[in-house]
């Protein structure tokens, strides 16, 4: 496990504050980069976004020195009081690093609605700055104490010619306590102006933190940062291409982690939608089945149900005729020019029980616009999860 | 229960035609208008939508005398095939009733992709025709025959001057077996112009049965038809406003019923909300907190969650700030102006496991747009009524 090679000149740390009542639960996180590092972000579309998201929005793109999380209270529906708290949390690291507040970045995951603990924070984030180490161990700290609901770490580490990518990831749906996120860290000891940074991190997203859903409820806190610290001679020309694929890979694995992670999931579930006007067309379609409660039970309960699958992409919002649809589960086709196929319905229904991981393939006949969403199956241990917590 | 006083000049029938497995259930339905009738039609908008739908939509607004529905197989994703049967099944009744098979609808709910077995039909259609009865047992019987997983049928009537507005309803969300839907028919002994009935439906479904969900999974079949066979005097022009309500009352109270017997569904949930610039920016948000899985696994589990709410209404994309919501459960304010309020969590949880009717009110600060929507809590039960199919 520990044998990662991480991105240079960045120290991690994840120490127990107690801001969680659990004893020994690591809930507080920082980042810090021993060079300025050009700083990207790409935050929710949530029009109820939480105070750190609003503090880190008009740092980004940038030059900041550190990070800091704090997970078991988002500091969300706060109002003003949760952005001073969050502006004092920056702070709070600046001091130690003898550096611009400015140059903090700040992100928090937890219950929504109740002010931070600013003491536990106020003896805590020096502590946690001091803690700062290299390495996996110290990564995989940092990697834990931003966890809510998931059930294990998320990292993801490339090389790419002189340069190292490396990330990690939370979420594992919106549930209690009363809300997650997604929240991940890119770091990369490449060189990059901020505003390349920022052009490369949306990239990287879009197809791939943007693409996976549990159950389409955006929260008040997503975010997603890209440092650069340039601790590792400048790329050339030719490196262009594979470093934003090492970028790229990095994130798709750590988003794919967390659609693995889902709550309650027994299926990480890919829907493949090929053949459409445009890329966008394409992904609308995929969403609409990703988040269609219906196709999430079937595959729950191993059905083969394509009449699920074929009319949530019939409501997304796209125009198609029915006769330009092909659908495919794993290898076997369902559905053909808008006309089901006889198949073996014991066959497809083992395919999805014998399987963690399960594919559909919906296939029109529009163009070359594609997209590939995740998402995971609907089983009653999420309806449990999610409504058994009490606020 | 058989006391009630409908629109006249209808028959109605609902018989086991062995459609279904199970033996003795009502499967197939007609009504028959002694006289023409207007008819007015509104659908799914799904882009896959069934042959029955196809071909009804071809036929209102228009006169018709009769509509056939069958239950158990939806006759949607059928090619070709599903089209010349529905066209049959109308033939089938227009032979019995010596009028032109243009002036017969079809509705079908049930299983997709499966051909409907048309010897079955051939043989139970002319029996129910000349089954078709006046009177509320005979008007049960068809509201039997069109239920697929609803515990119980839904039938409304109301008097407005010498006119009478009858309406029965099935749907009971998208699940097995395959998907089901909502089908409402809606009878008036006013004498209406087609088209105007056609505005008079499209205007009361807009608020009712386009303002309910369970799952937010829009069905191939979805369908709402009003019939007026003019066997009652026209009404005054001080009766317009009258008769458009009690239209309007029968649906709403269809819808209701229909958000009542969701599967699983332990809560009827009432979602207002007001103060929008428009009632469709309000339906926006009302949808988007009422297809809320979060939302609703948290009602289900009794948890006074608003922050679920007012997330969902801001992942909706309707523009606002924080600071201009404020949010209601029952008679407890739960959030003011952006913040959270203090509330008694234990008496506020104590809502939610006590009622089986709950509400929760939306207000922002923009204007006069308003919407209430209905929808249902999500339990285990649902995911298991959903997962346990096996196609």
């Amino acid at each position: 496990m520990f044998d990662w090679h991480l991105a240079s000149g960045y120290r991690f740390a994840g120490i127990v504050s107690k801001l969680r009542k659990e004893p020994d639960r690591r809930d507080l996180a920082v980042i810090v980069s021993d060079a300025p590092a050009a700083a990207a972000g790409v935050y929710t579309q949530n029009r109820v976004c939480a105070a750190p998201v609003q503090l880190s929005r008009g740092r980004t793109p940038g030059v900041v020195r550190a990070i800091v999380i704090c997970s078991g209270n988002a500091n969300a529906c706060t109002g003003e009081r949760g952005l001073r708290d969050a502006e004092r949390m920056a702070e709070l690291v600046a001091i130690e690093l003898n550096c611009p507040p400015e140059q903090v970045l700040v992100a928090s995951t937890g219950v929504i609605g109740r002010p931070l603990p600013m003491p536990i924070l106020e003896e805590g984030i020096p502590l946690a700055v001091r803690a700062a180490k290299s390495g996996p161990e110290a990564l995989c700290d940092a990697a834990h104490a931003i966890l809510t609901t998931d059930t294990r770490i998320k990292v993801c580490t490339r090389k790419v010619g002189t340069a190292t990518v490396t990330g990690f990831a939370k979420g594992a749906a919106m549930i209690g306590p009363n809300m997650a996120t997604m929240l991940g860290f890119i770091m990369t000891d490449a060189p990059l102006a901020p505003a390349l940074a920022q052009a490369i991190l949306k990239k990287a997203t879009d197809d791939t933190f943007n693409c996976i859903s549990v159950e389409g409820h955006t929260s008040t806190n997503d975010t997603v940062f890209l440092l650069a610290n340039g601790t590792q001679p400048a790329l050339g020309e030719s490196d262009a291409k594979p470093f934003f694929e090492a970028v790229h890979g990095v994130c798709a694995e750590l988003a794919r982690e967390i659609a693995r992670d889902a709550e309650g999931a027994r299926h990480l579930v890919t829907i493949d939608v090929e053949g459409c006007r445009t890329d966008a067309e394409a992904r609308t379609i995929a969403k609409a089945i990703a988040e269609s409660a219906l196709v999430k039970t079937a595959i729950a309960g191993g059905d083969p149900n394509w009449g699920r699958v074929v009319s949530a992409a019939g409501y997304s919002g796209v125009a198609f005729e029915e006769r330009e649809l092909s659908l495919w589960m794993g290898e076997t086709k369902l559905y053909e020019s808008g006309a089901p196929l006889g198949f073996d319905a014991a066959a497809a229904s083992k395919y999805l029980n014998d399987n963690r991981e399960v594919t559909f393939r919906l296939v029109l006949t529009h163009g070359p616009g594609r997209c590939r969403f995740l998402t995971c199956d609907l089983t009653e241990e999420y309806v449990r999860l999610n409504a058994d917590y009490t606020t």
